[in-house]
C-alpha cells in the first residue's frame, strides 16, 4: 500500500519503519524536508535527529506534506496533537479526500507543564476536530494509547496480550487500519465504534502517564479482560 | 473494623454486603431512612428496592448518613458524584475527620443524555473536590472504575487477572483500602500515588462505557499488563 506518515517525531519514525518493514510504499511528510533532514541534534524528547535515524533506512523518503499525501492510498497523522488541524491544513484537503486518514495523535497541552492536559476532551475528540475539518476523509483513531515502542511490536509486553482501540465512522477505513494492527501482531483489536469513541481514547493519557511512574516503565498497556 | 457506607444503590450495596460478609460491622447511611427503608419498587436503573434487598441482609443496619458514619473508622462514598458533596455535608465533616474516607463515585453529568459527561475532569476530580472540602478525612479513590459486579467479585472476570487503581495523599489510609480490596481477591492493586491520580481513574468512565456496548457486557474490566 501507498502510505504517507506525516510528522517525523518518534511515533510517526516507528509506525513508518514498521509499515515499510512490512512491504509498504512509506513515504514520509514534514514541513521543512531540508531542515528535517539536516537535524543531526536528538530533539527534546532525546530521540536521535531524523538524518541519524534515516541513514539507517534508505527506503523511507522524505518530502514534503503535500507531496508525500499527494501519492498515498492512506495517510497517517503522527503530528503533535496541537499542531495536528495545521499540519493537515499543509496537506491539503484534496491530498486527503477519500483516504483514510490514520490519526494517532493526542491532543495533549504541555502548556502547563507535567503532565499535559487536553485542549479538547469527554464532549469533543481531536479525531472528530480533524474530521470536521476534512470532511471528505475517512479518520480512524488508533494507536493513541500507548507509547511508540508498542505500535508494532506488541510482543514486546505480555506476548502481545493486550488491546488496540480503534474508532471511526467508516467500516472500510477501520478494516484497512485493523489489518495493518494484524500484521503488527495485534490480535485484540477492538473495534469502538463511531468517531466519537475516540474521546474514550483520548482520556486514557492520564492513566497512560500514571501507570508508568507507577510501574517504572513506559513498556505497559492496557488489556480490555471480558 | 466499622464501616459506614453513604449510599444506598447498587454501588452501595454492593461493597457494604462484601464487606459485612468478611465480617465487618457495616452500617448504610442514607438521607431518609423511613423512605429508604419503605423502597419496595425497583429503581430507574432496574435494581430492587432497597426493603426487597435488605430482607436478605439482616446484618447491615440503615439509619442516617450522620450516625452511620459516626461510629465508623472507614466511611465509603458510594452516593452518586453529582450528590457526593451534599450527601457528605449531610454526614458531616465532625464524622469523617482523622478517617479514611472512600470514594468510589465518579463526577458523571447524566443532564446531556447518555453517554454521561463529566462535570470535573483532566485538571481536577471529585476526589480532590471531596477532599479540599473535608480537609481532616484521608480520602482514598478506588474501585470506580468498574461496574459494581465486580467490586467484590473480581473472579467473576478472567479469573481475576485485571487491575484496580488506587489514589490518595495518606499511605496509611490507601493501606486500608488496599487491605480491603485484598480481602475481596484483588491480586493486581495499583498504587496510582497522590489523589491527583484520581483524575486518570475518574476519566475511565468513557472508555469503560464504550467497551461495555462493544463487547456487549459490562463483565469488563482493565488490565494494566506490563
Amino acid at each position: 500500500m501507498q502510505i504517507a506518515v506525516i510528522g517525523t517525531g518518534f511515533a510517526g519514525r516507528t509506525l513508518a519503519a514498521g509499515l515499510a518493514d512490512r512491504g509498504h510504499d512509506v513515504v514520509m511528510g514534514t514541513r521543512d524536508v531540508a531542515e528535517t533532514s539536516a537535524r543531526t541534534e536528538p530533539d527534546r524528547m532525546g530521540n536521535i535527529g531524523f538524518a541519524a535515524w534515516a541513514e539507517n533506512r534508505p527506503p523511507i523518503r522524505l518530502t514534503t506534506f503535500a507531496e508525500a499525501a499527494a501519492g498515498a492510498e492512506l495517510v497517517v497523522n503522527a503530528t503533535a496533537g496541537h499542531g495536528s488541524v495545521d499540519a493537515l491544513t499543509a496537506v491539503g484537503a484534496s491530498n486527503l479526500a477519500g483516504k483514510v486518514l490514520w490519526d494517532i495523535a493526542n491532543p495533549l497541552d504541555f502548556g502547563h507543564g507535567f503532565p499535559p492536559v487536553l485542549f479538547v476532551k469527554d464532549t469533543d475528540s481531536l479525531a472528530e476536530q480533524i474530521q470536521r475539518k476534512f470532511p471528505a476523509a475517512n479518520v480512524v483513531k488508533a494507536l493513541n494509547t500507548m507509547f511508540g515502542d508498542l505500535f508494532v511490536h506488541p510482543e514486546a509486553v505480555a506476548d502481545g496480550d493486550h488491546s488496540v482501540f480503534v474508532s471511526g465512522d467508516s467500516a472500510e477505513a477501520k478494516r484497512t487500519v485493523t489489518d495493518l494492527l494484524a500484521s503488527f501482531g495485534w490480535t485484540d483489536i477492538i473495534d469502538l465504534g463511531g468517531l466519537d469513541s475516540a474521546r474514550a481514547t483520548e482520556m486514557l493519557v492520564q492513566i497512560r502517564l500514571r501507570l508508568m511512574n507507577a510501574l517504572g516503565t513506559p513498556l505497559t498497556n492496557l488489556k480490555a479482560v471480558r
